[in-house]
Order: C-alpha cells, then sequence, then structure tokens
C-alpha cells in the first residue's frame, strides 16, 4: 500500500506562514471517520466505550472530539486525569490504568468518580487506605505470564511484563473486592503492542472472555465489563497492511457469542483503550529541510529533531516521510534524514529512499498523531514544536503553542539569580 | 570496584524533609575534586581549556562551579547559548558545536564572542550570509569515516556519524577560512562514546595531531587549538575500570612531544568537551520505594520513572542501585525496580540483585550527574523532579524547582478555553 500524506503542500506552506516549522498536524477528518468506524464495529456491543489512551496524544482539543462519539478516557497519572476534567469527563468516561501508583492519584480518579483499574493485588489494601472505602464499579488487570501467541507467530512475552495480577491473584481480588461491597466489577489485560493482525484482539477477547466463565463459576462473580486494552496496531510501513476495524469488531462479536453469551455473560460490556489506532495515523511533523550534507553518506538536515519525534531514537521506528510537492518524483537518492540534537540517534531515518530533496522543501514525517508530541524531551536545550489541527474544512487552527525558552528555564523561576532566564 | 553512594542514608532523609523524593542529587565535593584533577592532567598545556558539555548537565549553579576552574563551555543550541551568557561566559569560554543549525544560533554565538565550530564545509557559507562577516577565530570539526579504532578492539563507527567533515573537506575549510581573514584556527573531533580505556584520548590525539601537521604543510595554515571533544567515560558498572584522567593527561602528553613539537606546533592549545566525564559519577537519583508486587517476577516500584532518568529505556543502560542504609546487606534478592509509566521499558533495573527492599527504603540510582535530569521527557504526563546540591560541608541546597502540573500544561497558556489548567 502506498502512503499519502493528509497534507498538500499548499496546505503546508498555508500553515507555515503564520506556524514556524516544525509542526505536528492533525487531520481532524480522519479521526472522526475513523472514530466514527471504531464506534460502527462495536455497536453490537450496547454497553461498548472506547477509552481514547491520552498518553498518546494528550491536547485537550483532540480529547474533546472523542467525547462527541461517547468515548471515554484511559488515564494514567495526574496530568492525564486533570485533561479529562477540564474535558468534561467523569464518572464511568475515566478509567485510571496505573502502575507504581501513587496514593494521591486514587484520590483524584474517585472524586472525579472514574474507574480503578487496580494493577496488582496489593492495590486493594491502598485504595482502602487512601480512600477509607470502596468505589461501586472497579477493575482488575490481568498478566497471563508465559509467552502469549496471538496467531502466525505473533507473540509477546506478557511474563516479562510489570503489569497486572496472576490468575490467582485475579480470583483472590474479585472475591474480596465483592465483600467490600463493589457493585460492578471489571478485567483488563494489555498484552501485545502495535499488533497488525485482525487477530489480535479476538485471541485476547477469547482469553478474558474464558477468564470472566472460570471466575463466574469459581469466585461466583459476574463481571459487568472487560477491556481489551490496547494493542491494535497502524502500518508504519508502506507494504505493512492495516488493521480492518470492522472485522476486529466481527471477530470479537463472534467470540463474545461463542462464549459469554451461553456462559449467562451476554451482558457484559465490552471496552477498548487504543491510542495510537485512534490517532497515530492521523498526525503528521511537518518540517523543513535546511541542510544538505555529503560527506561519507548523504545527509538532509531538518528543523526538526528527536525533541518533537522520539520513536525512531528511542526503537529505531520507521515513520515514513513524504516530500511534500515531490510525491510522485522519483526516489532515487539514499538519505540520512537527521535532526540537530548532539545525539547519533537522532535520524528520522537512515538510508532511505527519497526524491532528490533541496533546502526548502517541506518534510511530512508520517503517523506523529500517537506517541509523537507526547514523548517529546528537551534534550540539547532544544524546545517543543507547535500543535495544529486541520478542520475537514481546509481551515486550521493551533491547538498548542511551541515552546519558548523561558518555559524550558521555568523550573529555575524561584531562583532570583537566574532572573534573566524568564525572558522569552 | 565496588560503587559507594557519596549520600549516606541520614542526609538523604534529611533531605527527603524538605524536598520530595523522587530528586537528583549532586555532589559538590566530587565535582570540584574532580575538575581540579582535569586541570591537573592538562597543566603541561599552557593553553588548556576544558569546554563542559552544557547538554550533560544543563543546570546553570553547576556551570557556575566550572568557571572557578577557568573552564569554558561546550553549546549546541539557543538554550544552551543563554545558560553560558547568564553564568557569565563570553569569548573563548563558549564553544559552539552544533550540527544542522539554525541560523540565529550563529548569530547569538557569534555576539558572545564564543568559538563557532562548523560542522560542515557548506557552514562556511552559511556563517558568511547570516554574519556577513567571519569571527577571528574558529573551528571545524573532523569525521574520519570508515570504522575507528581505539585500541584492544574497542571502536566505533564514524563513518556512520552524521558529525564533521571529511578530510579533504576540511583542508579545504582551513584553505577558504584563512583566505576569508580567520586568525585563529582550531581541530575539533568526537568520534567514540564513553570510553572506558585510558588510551582513547591518545589515539584519538594522533590521529588530530598528526592532521594538523599535514594541514601545516599542506594548506600552510597553523592550527591554534585542537579539542579533544568527549568520549572520555565513566564506570557505571561495579566490575567497570575508572579512568585516570591524570595517566589520560600524560599520555596525550607524550604523543604532543612526539608529533606537535617537533613540527613546530608546540604552541597548540589542547581543548576536551567531557560531559559525562565531569559530571555522570557525582550525581544520583534519590527515589523512594513505594510498592512491592509479586507476579511472574519480583518487581519493586519507585517514586521516579524514566521521566527522570531515560538511559535505561533508551539504551538498555546500566546504573548502580545502593540501598540507603542496607549497603552492607547481602544481595540476595531478584528485582526488577520499576517506574510508573505505562511503558514496559520503565525499568531502573532488571533481574538485579539486591537487598531485601521494604516499602519506604530509599534507593539511590548512581551516576545521573550527566544525561540524566537532561534526558527527561514527560511521558505519560509525568513531571520531572528536583536537583539538589550537596555542598561539600554537608549543607544542601535546591537548584532546580521540581516541575508543576501548570509547567506541564503551559504550552495551553494562550486559550481562554483551558485556563483551568494554569493552576498549579
Amino acid at each position: 500500500m502506498s502512503k499519502k500524506a493528509f497534507l498538500s503542500k499548499a496546505k503546508a506552506t498555508e500553515i507555515k506562514a503564520s506556524i514556524p516549522t516544525p509542526f505536528h498536524v492533525y487531520d481532524e477528518a480522519g479521526l472522526r471517520a475513523n472514530a466514527q468506524a471504531v464506534r460502527n464495529a462495536f455497536s453490537w456491543n450496547s454497553g461498548f466505550k472506547e477509552y481514547f489512551a491520552v498518553k498518546a496524544n494528550p491536547n485537550p482539543f483532540i480529547l474533546k472530539i472523542f467525547s462527541e462519539y461517547g468515548f471515554g478516557l484511559d488515564c494514567s497519572s495526574m496530568a492525564e486525569l486533570k485533561l479529562a476534567k477540564v474535558c468534561g469527563y467523569k464518572g464511568d468516561g475515566i478509567m485510571f490504568s496505573s502502575n507504581d501508583t501513587p496514593d494521591e492519584e486514587f484520590s483524584v480518579c474517585n472524586e472525579l468518580g472514574g474507574i480503578i483499574n487496580l494493577d496488582d493485588i496489593t492495590n486493594i489494601d491502598d485504595v482502602e487506605r487512601v480512600l477509607g472505602t470502596f468505589p461501586e464499579v472497579m477493575s482488575c488487570r490481568f498478566n497471563p505470564g508465559g509467552v502469549y501467541e496471538v496467531s502466525n507467530g505473533i507473540m509477546d512475552n506478557p511474563g516479562d511484563a510489570k503489569y497486572g495480577m496472576t490468575r490467582e491473584q485475579l480470583f483472590e481480588a474479585y472475591g474480596r473486592l465483592r465483600d467490600k461491597g463493589v457493585k460492578r466489577l471489571g478485567l483488563h489485560a494489555f498484552l501485545v503492542s502495535n499488533t497488525t493482525s485482525n487477530d489480535y484482539y479476538a485471541a485476547l477477547a477469547k482469553t478474558l472472555f474464558e477468564l470472566a466463565v472460570d471466575i463466574k463459576s469459581e469466585v461466583g462473580v459476574e463481571l459487568s465489563f472487560i477491556n481489551l486494552s490496547g494493542g491494535v496496531g497502524i502500518p508504519y510501513r508502506p507494504e505493512d497492511t492495516p488493521n480492518d476495524i470492522a472485522i476486529i469488531g466481527d471477530k470479537v462479536h463472534k467470540v463474545f457469542d461463542e462464549i459469554l453469551v451461553p456462559a449467562g455473560l451476554g451482558d457484559m460490556a465490552i471496552y477498548t483503550e487504543m491510542g495510537r489506532f485512534m490517532t497515530g495515523p492521523y498526525g503528521g511533523l511537518v518540517t523543513t529541510a535546511i541542510h544538505e550534507k555529503h560527506i561519507h553518506k548523504e545527509y538532509i538536515g531538518v528543523d526538526a529533531c528527536a525533541v518533537d519525534l522520539m520513536r525512531p531514537a528511542m526503537y529505531g521506528a520507521y515513520h515514513h516521510i513524504t516530500v511534500l510537492g515531490k510525491e510522485d518524483a522519483p526516489c532515487d537518492h539514499t538519505y540520512d534524514v537527521t535532526g540537530s540534537l548532539c545525539e547519533n540517534n537522532d535520524k528520522f531515518a537512515i538510508d532511505r529512499q527519497l526524491p532528490a530533496i533541496d533546502r526548502g522543501d517541506l518534510l511530512f514525517i508520517h503517523d506523529t498523531g500517537a506517541h509523537g508530541y507526547a514523548m517529546g524531551y528537551n534534550y540539547n536545550g532544544r524546545l517543543k514544536s507547535a500543535e495544529v489541527l486541520l478542520h475537514p474544512d481546509g481551515s486550521f487552527d493551533m491547538i498548542r503553542r511551541a515552546e519558548k525558552l523561558s518555559d524550558y528555564f521555568a523550573t529555575f523561576d524561584c531562583f532570583p539569580e537566574w532572573d534573566e532566564l524568564k525572558e522569552v
């Protein structure tokens, strides 16, 4: 499959006239169409709710959009709970999935009426100690251990993951929570990240649905919801096959009918907690080529760097690049595309076949809508970029300003001797 | 070699009473003793200057200390140039080593009188275009290409690095810069990061000194300084052999006498640009054990996370851990020490042998003085910690406050609809 930028050179140039590169831009039309597709895919389940993983894109303008689709938010920290609050999310619109959790975050989640998803069995005591009581609705996180095979050799190793409870702990936890008076209980598990198989969610669902049946028979607890968490991936590379969320929804539906309905658990609400799938493809990083270097290899230096997008540096991740205005030019040059950090892993692409690039060309780095801006750091004192929302009618708005030097130095604002650092 | 924390449990507890964990703490006595040792090691060279790599620890309180030793700063961005300025560095106290450089940074460096170290031959035109003239003092950065062997099989691959000029470009650059009227010219090269061999600097020096001799004979330019850049590492693991800077200085001295003096280049100033070696071992991250988890493995959850120290997540780097107050207890437990991020690489240690750890124990994570706080991000909306300077007399000062939620949300301060995010 070829990968096309959702932004034309003309539109990028228009945006750049008021918002200097680099900037992340998000495609509202794409975000909305995908959100609707997710809702449709699970419309067979009346309790369905997608909890968007805030960590993927913690911008309130984006979070607000998802509320229009009846979605909730998956929060993992105080900052994310606060974002949920200001965007109007509350009650079962918030799922708090955290690990190694500070006490005060349990409190704030509870004040918002959010669902606390317990990562560990000891968290039962933590919640009682911190809240003095138990919320009416709670969830527990499962870690099956060992190696988990999704299909066709696609597998991961939950046994090495820090998340969740063992099966034995889970059963104990549900019994204790029931005895503590919790009315509605749910089950959550995250096993594999960024799968590009339509079979993953159904395989995970089968595991969790069978577990729910066992919990009913062995503990006597009828769960109210099952959260399939994340793991539905996106095609970063042109040759990757994209997931089809309609097929995924159908496959989960089939397993639901096979396992839960016969067990008398057909009222179970299905939750998802996708981040990457909801926003990843609908964001791009627009950056200007500012330097061309010919040494032992050919380099194109751009005005973005790992500060704007860390996945290539941290994971060696592939992000496709389109040279705007040269979409149809032959990819007959081999470049490393680099940022300015004094850090040799600050490369957006290595030995990438691209059209000839000139200084001033605008590059569109694909699939930065999830874990892009969100993972930015300030290494070398470099500042993070602005974010832009491209509306369906072609108009656009800045939805986060770029950082200023005074932001970078903010944590010295209580030291009079460094007052000069407060200047912008 | 055993690794000992420079902080006692009593002192950590005393600090924690006013500055909550996690925090980075720096050992001023250690920083100063090491700075003095570096100065002594190169005292045979009258022009010697260490340019501390700001990117390793961009805290003005730390940068100020180095000015007392006659050191300069290695800057790579606008923010770092500004830090240099507020700390009183100027003129040849600033070396600006950048790549893929925005125009305005050349201007600001020049206004401060700093030495611009040209990463690429095309930067000659950039400097002329931006400044309209050339500074009296300039430097060029060399990339030898290929694979570089330091000694005993220790090698790296400069041919894959984005930095510097080829030999041919370098020769051309010096000729052009001389013709443009630049009075004092220097040579710089960075080849290998974090070596733990006393031979690296001398091997690099030999390469650069021989190059300087060739430049004199082939271009007719007598260089004024040679910058050995960084690469002198620190022993992260107990079994690593530490570098001995006195031996390193002697070895460089020997090569200097063998190559530069006979070539009539005995007035050459030697510069270094160390970051990790200057601050790495003199910083530690103090964090409290807040959670203990027994599932398929044993986990200790702490209140720090990759936001405070990213090297283990990004590079799989080893950082030694001392459980304060249990220095002499047997290391008979195997733990993963984890932070709270929803990111499974957020682990400070994997399968680490440590003493039994209880909730409330204070852990000292070693060697965070360089590329520790500096590489922090805000993933999951987690906030960066405070920094503390422990003075030689045992007193201490906070030298950077911890981030607040309002800092995290600062880039929404121009949007009235999100005013609630300005609250602390």
